[in-house]
């Protein structure tokens, strides 16, 4: 049974991992026979967001290992201890967490943003390795400024500033739908806009049903 | 557009809604060309659990409300406010949040259990207007608590002492698998063990597909 790591940043699109991507994710790799294998780094959230008014809860906080543990129904390990043999592919879940918690994106007004170090170094590693990554969302940001110089091909949505970082940072942003997915021509990189684009839920499954099928069908 | 009422009861499995349950539900209503209507009551969780090692978080406290509008991306109403007027139907969610929050089971040791008064009002209203109701989960015993003197056909799973629940209250115990519903003969109320018998997020999500589909069709 083919394993696929799939990274988590939190619970909750506005701190965290964005919950529909990540159950859509769960549900597309258990419906292909694959097991999903949950990692999410152990440090603390950098903030704490009340999703029901967006304001920032003061004072508040939370560990994005323990709320990922949410959506895993309590199974998910520690990313800082994951290496690329404990899975045959890598997906990263978006929301805000992939931008507040696995790198500084979000509050980054300088160059280079910071990558989460373990985060940083399983991307690395997993590329390295030949295993194949899929991105989701917001999280190809991780891609592109820990693999800059990789020149990937990668979907960030339609957002002028954000598809010029990814350029800046060396790679080439491609233009898709929430539905639709790019793969790199010549790497094992997989991406798709996800939530950054869908107005719903169907179209950002049927993106993810592309993605993990792209990415269980490039294990070699 | 039919609109469905989806009632939250948090966000996670041990204290609030099982966000499985939540996101293929608002998947299926999508996908069938429906309209969910998120609702949760403005009110604190009795508890709130770690859900990496199963802890109770002693001292912590969130709401509701506040926590359901993660797994809705904000678009959550309090329930109190709701009437049958919002919706064609009404769908609840599984999690302890169902037997923490939306009522005492989980804490009760005599009888009868107390049900939250909006949760409990917006029951009987769904009923009396002759508009469906689908549980999933552990949420049957809402319906067995609210509607006993019905004597309802309800699925809650396997567990002899859950089910001898529903019997004492006066509804009838009906064993489906996690992929099944139930379907009252009289009555516009489904049901489905969900994770109460749930394997795999496949499975959940076939018994959901086929429980938002029967309350659809049941939509007069």
């Amino acid at each position: 049974m083919k394993r696929i790591g799939l990274v988590l940043s939190g619970c909750g699109v506005n701190d965290g991992s964005e919950i529909h991507e990540a159950v859509l994710t769960l549900l597309a790799v258990d419906r292909a026979g694959a097991e999903a294998v949950c990692l999410a780094p152990d440090i603390e959230q950098t903030e704490v967001v009340n999703h029901l008014t967006g304001a920032v809860e003061k004072g508040a906080a939370r560990n994005v290992l323990v709320e990922s543990a949410r959506i895993a129904r309590g199974k998910v390990s520690d990313l800082a201890k994951a290496t690329p043999a404990d899975f045959d592919a890598l997906i990263f879940i978006g929301g805000y967490g992939a931008a507040k918690n696995l790198s500084d994106y979000a509050y980054a007004e300088g160059e280079p943003i910071e990558v989460e170090p373990s985060v940083a170094r399983l991307i690395s590693e997993t590329f390295r390795a030949g295993k194949p990554l899929g991105f989701l969302c917001i999280s190809p940001i991780l891609a592109a400024a820990v693999l800059g110089q990789e020149h990937l091909e990668l979907t960030i949505g339609q957002d002028p500033e954000t598809a010029a970082k990814l350029v800046q940072w060396g790679s080439h942003h491609v233009t898709r739908t929430a539905s639709e997915i790019h793969r790199d021509p010549h790497r094992l990189v997989v991406s798709s806009p996800a939530y950054m684009l869908g107005k719903s839920i169907s179209e950002v499954a049927d993106g993810i049903d592309r993605l993990v099928a792209e990415v269980l069908r490039s294990i070699s």
